[in-house]
C-alpha cells in the first residue's frame, strides 16, 4: 500500500534533517583526520550528504511543504543520537560514518517500496551516491591489522551507535504513527516489521564483517 | 609572463588548502544559524568550497603533484587566519563568509591572467560558482536595518578579517617568492603589485557597501 501524504512528508523530513546534520557532524569529525587526504575524504562524504539534503528539501518545497517544518519533529531524536555518539578519535569517526551511511542506505531501500514514483526518484539518486565510504573500510581494516586491541574497542563502539540509533528510531516511531505504519509495510503488520528489522540487522552484520569487526 | 610551474603549484596549493579548510570552517559556523534554512544556506557555501577543493586537487594530481604536499606550505598561515577570525555569532559568521568568498573570488580573477589554459579552466569554474553568498547580503542588511548599533560592530569585524588576511598573505609572499612574483605581474613589478592591491581593496569596499557597512 502506498504511504499517505503525511507519512511521505515525515519520511522526507526525517531524511532531510538526518542528511543536513549528518553533513555538519561529518564535517566536524573530519577535523580529527591524521592527514589532509583523509580529511578530504570525510569532507567528500559530508558534501554528498548536503547534496542529498538539497534534493530532498527541493522535493518537499515542490510538494508545498517548508523543509524546516517537515524536519522540526525529528530534530530532538537525531540531535540526541549525535550527542550520544560523538567520536573520541579518528577511527571512531570513520566507523560512525560507515555504519551510519550504511544504515541510512538500508533505510532508503526500505522506504523506496512504500512511496510514490517522484519520491522514489529522490531515493534512487541518494542510493546511487553510496559507496563513497569504501575508503573507510580500507582505513579501519589496516588499523585493526596493525593493532589487534582496536578490534574490540571499535566493535563495542559500533554496537553503541546501532543501539542509540534504534533507541531514537523507537522514539520517533511512537511519536509519528503514520511514518511507523508506512515503514512497517503500510498496515502496521507486525510480521513485516520484524522482517524489516531482520534485514536492517543483517545489513549491519555485513558492514561489520567488511570492517573486520565482530557484530 | 606565464607563471612558472613552481608558482602554479603554489597557487593551486594555497587555493586547495583555503577551500578545504574554508569548507570545514563554514560547516562549523553553520551551527550558529538561527534556523534550519539558514544553516542549509551556509552548508551550501561549504559544500561549494569542497567541490572547488576537489577540482583543484584533481588538477594537482594530474600534474603529478600530491595535493597534500602542495597544500602543506600554506597550512600554518591559513590556520592562523581562521584562529584569529573565529565568529562570535551568526552575523559575524555571515560577514566572514561573504568577505572571505569575495576575497577568494578576486584572488581567483587576479591569478587567472597569470596561468596556463588548463589551470585557468579551474579558476573559471570556481568563479562561475560565486554569487551563492547573495543570501548573506539580505540577512546582514535586514539585521543592520533592525538594529543600527550592529553596523559599527560588523564593520570593525570585517576590517579585522581583511587585516588578518593581509597579514597572512604578506607572510606567505615572503616565504614563497615565486608565488608572490606570479601574482605581482610575473616580474615582481612594484607598480603592478600596487595596482593589484588597489583592485582587491576596491572589491572589498564594494562588498562592504553591499552589506550596508562602511569599509
Amino acid at each position: 500500500m502506498e504511504a499517505s501524504r503525511e507519512a511521505v512528508v515525515d519520511l522526507l523530513g526525517v531524511l532531510a534533517y538526518g542528511e543536513l546534520i549528518g553533513f555538519e557532524r561529518l564535517a566536524e569529525d573530519a577535523r580529527l583526520a591524521p592527514t589532509l587526504a583523509d580529511k578530504a575524504e570525510l569532507a567528500r562524504l559530508a558534501a554528498t550528504e548536503f547534496s542529498h539534503y538539497d534534493r530532498i528539501a527541493a522535493h518537499l518545497a515542490g510538494m508545498g511543504v517548508a523543509p524546516d517544518e517537515a524536519m522540526a519533529p525529528f530534530a530532538a531524536a537525531i540531535d540526541e543520537f549525535h550527542a550520544a555518539t560523538r567520536p573520541g578519535d579518528w577511527l571512531e569517526g570513520l566507523v560512525k560514518a560507515y555504519v551510519g551511511d550504511g544504515m541510512a542506505a538500508d533505510f532508503y531501500r526500505e522506504m523506496a517500496v512504500a512511496v510514490d514514483p517522484a519520491t522514489r526518484a529522490i531515493v534512487d539518486e541518494a542510493l546511487a551516491d553510496t559507496g563513497h565510504a569504501q575508503f573507510v573500510v580500507e582505513r579501519v581494516r589496516s588499523a585493526v591489522a596493525a593493532d589487534a586491541t582496536l578490534a574490540g574497542r571499535l566493535a563495542l563502539w559500533a554496537r553503541r551507535i546501532v543501539g542509540e540509533a534504534l533507541a531514537q528510531a523507537h522514539r520517533v516511531a511512537v511519536a509519528r504513527p503514520a511514518l511507523a505504519r508506512a515503514l512497517a509495510g503500510g498496515e502496521g503488520d507486525v510480521a513485516e516489521f520484524a522482517r524489516t528489522l531482520t534485514r536492517l540487522t543483517e545489513g549491519h552484520g555485513r558492514r561489520m564483517a567488511a570492517l573486520g569487526l565482530s557484530a
